[in-house]
């Protein structure tokens, strides 16, 4: 029995059968949301539309896409919300159906995941703890010839490295694969606005950009990503999506949010000063902190002496309440890799103190019998 | 520019775009709630709880779950949750691949998209109106000998006729097809605990029940369905359903509303009452009730003299805040079907009021030009 039983971070439920107590009591690093929470626009628009969910939600989400339209200054016709991003993953691959898709890894499993399902191959291109994780444009190349899609995360998940631009130039000019971007979380990069490839997605039949809404505005809950392709490719995709794909709630509230101006700006700052400041405490602890990182988590790696033990260490902490990711479950991680969303100050601290007496305490035992994982 | 431009009924953004007025003030008769309207403890759910979706969802939905499987005396394991029933229909499809899907038609329109987007074959199973749109055993007997599955309403939609249940035991003992249920509107019908399928489809790995809880809770803006089928088939379909698909409103109010015995019991109260009622009044305008309807819905045909004036109907009444189905969208029928809810009393004298006024100047006018559609 894993945190990760269901593949992912943030599982509290699973949290709570696991280590005990109830599943809000949790100190939960192991998932990236934004840590002040929901803005207060989604109090108002619940209260004030609920009643309307005798209704179905429009199938067109015509309200939501105009206002994404605007903010991002992108045609609504090149817009397609989904049922979270991870809809959207696994229907973008279902209907271009590529043969072979390259994935730079370690990356969020789901691409692979909605590879397998659509029946077709991985070509990995591997990046390296020794880059920082950073894409090399060699590989790149290579990939691009032999594949028929390249999903690449901007920034990826779990390293928090952005995609080089010149490489980006690169892929989108090339004959070979198409690109898609997953752009879950680059709404916490202050330069958003000049990194996001959606204006050029909107353009072109060959590049596709899928974002998230749920991470910078913590609503996970209600399921809400989108996709930004060539009006073309988006009738293609929305004719195969499930009717009223998208739930009331979540339309509403996208909407509520893309006016919280205050809210981001207050978010940009918060990271721009907590994230060096947390990874140089993660480093005074011993961790190796990958360089680089352009959103709100840290990919870190045990010291030498505790390698393979994120197993045992995500055991002790769950039963402190601090939940961490295990980054084992990406493909190219070992058992000494593991990440860790970056919270508020005090947060931050709550956890670092637990996770230097952990880390000591595994300092100070013998390697514990492995447990078959 | 149809009402039914995305496919269905209930589309109030449309009807305001092509009739004017603003989408909440619409009298909709083209959608089948319960028009006692969400239940009091959604809104308690949505104000305790709202800040709980700083947080996935439960990827496994187990409190639901477990509430279902209490409800319905049935595992839990045989339960898997859905982002509405449209999702488990459009999954049981892909799974199942079948070469050939028999249909009983006029049916929801959902089976044969899910048919289409999988790359299989429809056979249909003709209705016909002078059966009052009951399945006979013939054509069902040849159509579990020539497909892989078939697909039936139970009750049906747009007839509202249930499967009768000598029917479903000659297909439920058949080496032939499997058989797919949809019980969307079976909460409905009294004795639904006699006439469900769940605890067969349960044990049984050739059968599949599909339930919906948005009509009878009139919470369609949440997306909630839930499938019933044997233990190994759940395990295949969640493997291919995406992570977080049942968003934690959809989770927490599908909780809460199986609590409300009150709200059920006064549902089908009225409904015993009202149906009756309104099909007589309907008769009484001029049109043709189909008989035996037993959910909230009743199928009609407009006399033989405004027969094909449908879509001229639904605009004249759409013009006075009044929406229908027009139910040539469903296989078999032509432009003279129509598909009504059952609403509370003042509504449907309402609607009788502004359909009779509209028959009546229908029939003192020649018959407009086709508008092409």
């Amino acid at each position: 029995m894993t945190l990760e039983r269901y593949g992912h971070g943030g599982d509290l439920q699973t949290a709570a059968e696991t280590f005990g107590g109830s599943p809000e009591h949790f100190l939960d690093y192991s998932s990236n949301m934004n840590p002040f929470g929901p803005p207060p626009s989604v109090e108002r628009v619940l209260r004030e539309r609920w009643r309307d969910i005798a209704g179905y939600p429009d199938p067109a989400v015509r309200e939501l896409r105009g206002k994404l339209a605007a903010h991002y200054g992108i045609p609504a016709e090149s817009i397609l919300v989904g049922n979270g991003a991870a809809e959207l993953i696994d229907l973008l691959v279902r209907v271009l159906k590529p043969g072979v898709t390259a994935l730079a890894q370690p990356a969020f499993v789901e691409y692979e995941e909605a590879v397998a399902h659509a029946g077709g191959d991985v070509h990995t291109i591997p990046l390296r703890a020794g880059d920082d994780f950073t894409l090399q444009s060699q590989p790149l190349e290579h990939a691009l010839a032999v594949s028929d899609l390249v999903f690449l995360g901007h920034p990826n998940n779990p390293s928090g490295a952005l995609v080089p631009q010149p490489l980006l130039e690169l892929a989108a000019s090339s004959e070979g694969a198409m690109l898609a971007l997953d752009e879950a979380f680059l709404d916490f990069v202050p330069e958003e606005r000049q990194l996001t490839w959606m204006r050029r997605a909107a353009a072109s039949p060959r590049l596709f950009v899928v974002r998230s809404m749920t991470k910078f505005y913590a609503i996970p809950g209600v399921r809400l990503g989108f996709l930004v392709a060539h009006p073309d490719r988006i009738r293609e995709l929305k004719e195969r999506q499930v009717p009223w794909s998208v739930n009331a709630f979540a339309q509403w509230i996208g909407c509520a949010v893309l006016d919280e101006a205050g809210y981001a700006a207050r978010t940009l700052r918060w990271l721009q000063d907590e994230r060096p400041w947390f990874a140089a405490a993660l480093g005074g602890l011993g961790l190796r902190v990958v360089p680089g990182a352009a959103a709100n988590f840290l990919l870190c790696r045990l010291p030498d002496e505790l390698a393979g033990r994120v197993p045992e260490l995500q055991r002790r902490l769950g039963g402190r309440g601090v939940l961490i990711r295990d980054a084992s479950r990406f493909a190219g991680l070992d058992k000494s890799w593991l990440r860790l969303a970056v919270k508020l100050r005090a947060d931050n601290e709550r956890l670092l103190a637990a996770l230097g007496e952990t880390l000591q305490a595994m300092r100070d035992e013998p390697h514990p019998k492995e447990d078959g994982r």
